[in-house]
């Protein structure tokens, strides 16, 4: 029996869906999200919300698929972040928002739980799919993280597969720069403000427009734990900023002794937290369940800050939980049985 | 009495220099490092060791001004490592060592440990002192960190003290990038080689090819932490690789309630363990003091797992702690009485 928490916020702890699944054994699991938000049935219509569920269902299968050949987790987690950044609904790969000069600059991260090691990417601008190269970066390389100029040189050095920047062009996304360039959004406002200043900003433009950074946390037959992560970060973005998605420990964890998470969100507030490994120190050293220390890293590093966003969390026994302090989450998660659960709302 | 634990390594503990130095209350307190590595009495003439010593005599007196006139944490974190910047000995801002191109991509970061605010920059290239352009970053934008060209956008736009990319010239990093890759390092070789690679690597090419990455921490009157660190990363780096110093939470971590750290060494271990942070959750989670954090964090996130490096660790009752698993380690503190202690070697 494994427990799941799902859809659980602490500004909705009062209706958390805890629920015990059944599962053969031994267990394999695969959990999901396409970021979090102001995700409302007022916001999303009945068809977008279709379209976000199909997503999703895909994702898992094409994960669910590996791990049920008794693929890695690791396999598992780049099969199913692949079929979101190929989808332009999502804010990574295809579908990615533009920087303030035009641009679609990617980032993306993997940490393989069995071994610790990891491989990131930030500012990637020719590679179809980011996570891909993250991953080479992890396996082909003696580094964790390359960014810029140096990462694209990278994707053509190990002939992972290219394409013009143009690929990556979506309408909508574009339409969202012209209309934050023309609220001359917070991106461009250096003015001293701290963390209040994104309280301060015009409602959930922090959220909104970087919605859709995605995620997977993988267990596989042999008990490894694998966490990735991808976006094309906040529209409008300057100065080469960087955020928590392509960080070890921000944005992404992994540790078969504890737990597997991807974060989405606010991205400075989860890289002055630590966010991903804060919820795995919390296990280690307080002993907490994966659905404590979520509850309590949700709590103190994001809700208790002003921050906004929320994880997934997969720990090594197959226990799901979800965590977030917005309004809905992009998320699903799938098991042995093979049927995706997508979900949407909060409740 | 404030205890300290200098000189400190779990490969050396039974040589530990552990001292209780009485200090005036409040106490308020400075800690710098300026790397470790093979620093032996065999490698290092009697010259460069008495040129080491001044700087970093330099560097903690740079700091105890500012903190004696009621200055704050952060205000001496950035005192102490411009001096080290402005110094070619040390591999950050003037003497950082050269890219694969001949270049020199700088690194750094800073924390306040009162605010939890951050800055960060990656791979700046025309910055006087990248340790300002952290901390504008912190004070100045919303986001935690800039890279590359962006960086440099931002020192500009800020009107930072900037200079000509030639300013960072130093023959002694010149030849090492020559004698590197005559060598063909293994920065040049992306093998799918994992953790092991260091270990096989030339001897401490790894550590000796990053020699002199600064930082400091510190505690001022008002019982406020910070800390800081600056690099020019490895020399003949490629790919844009993005090592721990700018990555909070890996290189550079501050929090009043638990320690202030700043690291040194193999830039890719710290940021798979988070060291930085570590240190911190031991402190939090599990209730240790930080000599006993630090050893920890040593033991398991590096020596255990083929890194070598170090760092330095200042909690919020004045306490230090010098954590190192190589030969030795250019540091120092002071403390109210303005008395500068600097050391080289483990013993």
């Amino acid at each position: 029996m494994v427990p799941i928490v799902g859809a659980t916020s602490l500004l909705a702890q009062a209706s958390s869906d805890t629920r015990s699944i059944p599962v053969d054994s031994p267990a394999f699991s695969l959990v999901v999200h396409g970021g979090s938000g102001t995700i409302t049935r007022a916001t999303v219509t009945p068809e977008l919300e279709a379209q976000y569920r199909s997503a999703i269902e895909r994702a898992l299968l094409a994960g669910h698929a590996v791990l049920h050949a008794g693929g890695s987790s690791t396999d598992a987690v780049v099969a199913a972040i692949r079929v979101f950044e190929d989808d332009p609904l999502f804010n990574a790969g295809k579908g990615a928002v533009f920087t303030s000069e035009g641009k679609n600059e990617l980032d993306a991260s993997i940490m393989d739980g069995k071994t610790h090691m990891a491989g990131a990417v930030s500012g990637v601008t020719t590679a179809k799919n980011p996570i891909v190269v993250a991953r080479a970066v992890m396996d082909k390389s003696k580094h964790v993280m390359l960014a810029s100029a140096g990462a694209d040189a990278f994707v053509k050095a190990q002939k992972l597969e290219q394409v013009d920047p143009s690929y990556f062009f979506t309408q909508h996304r574009w339409d969202q720069l012209q209309s934050a360039q023309k609220r001359e959004m917070v991106e461009l406002d250096f003015d001293g403000k701290t963390e209040n200043s994104y309280a301060q900003a015009p409602q959930s433009w922090e959220i909104d427009h970087k919605y859709g950074t995605v995620g997977a946390v993988a267990l596989d037959r042999d008990g490894n734990l694998a966490a990735g992560t991808s976006t094309g970060g906040l529209t409008n973005k300057l100065y080469g900023r960087v955020g928590d998605s392509p960080v070890i420990g921000a944005g992404t964890y992994a540790d078969n002794a504890t737990v597997a998470i991807s974060c989405t969100g606010t991205g400075e507030f989860f890289m002055r937290g630590l966010v991903a490994y804060d919820v795995a120190a919390r296990m280690k050293y307080s002993k907490l369940s994966v659905s404590d220390a979520v509850d309590q890293t949700i709590q103190t590093e994001l809700t208790d800050k002003n921050g906004r966003g929320g994880l997934i969390a997969l720990d090594a026994k197959g226990n799901i939980k979800f965590g977030f302090n917005t309004e809905g989450m992009y998320r699903g998660y799938i098991q042995n049985d093979g049927k995706p659960v997508a979900m949407v709302y909060r409740d």
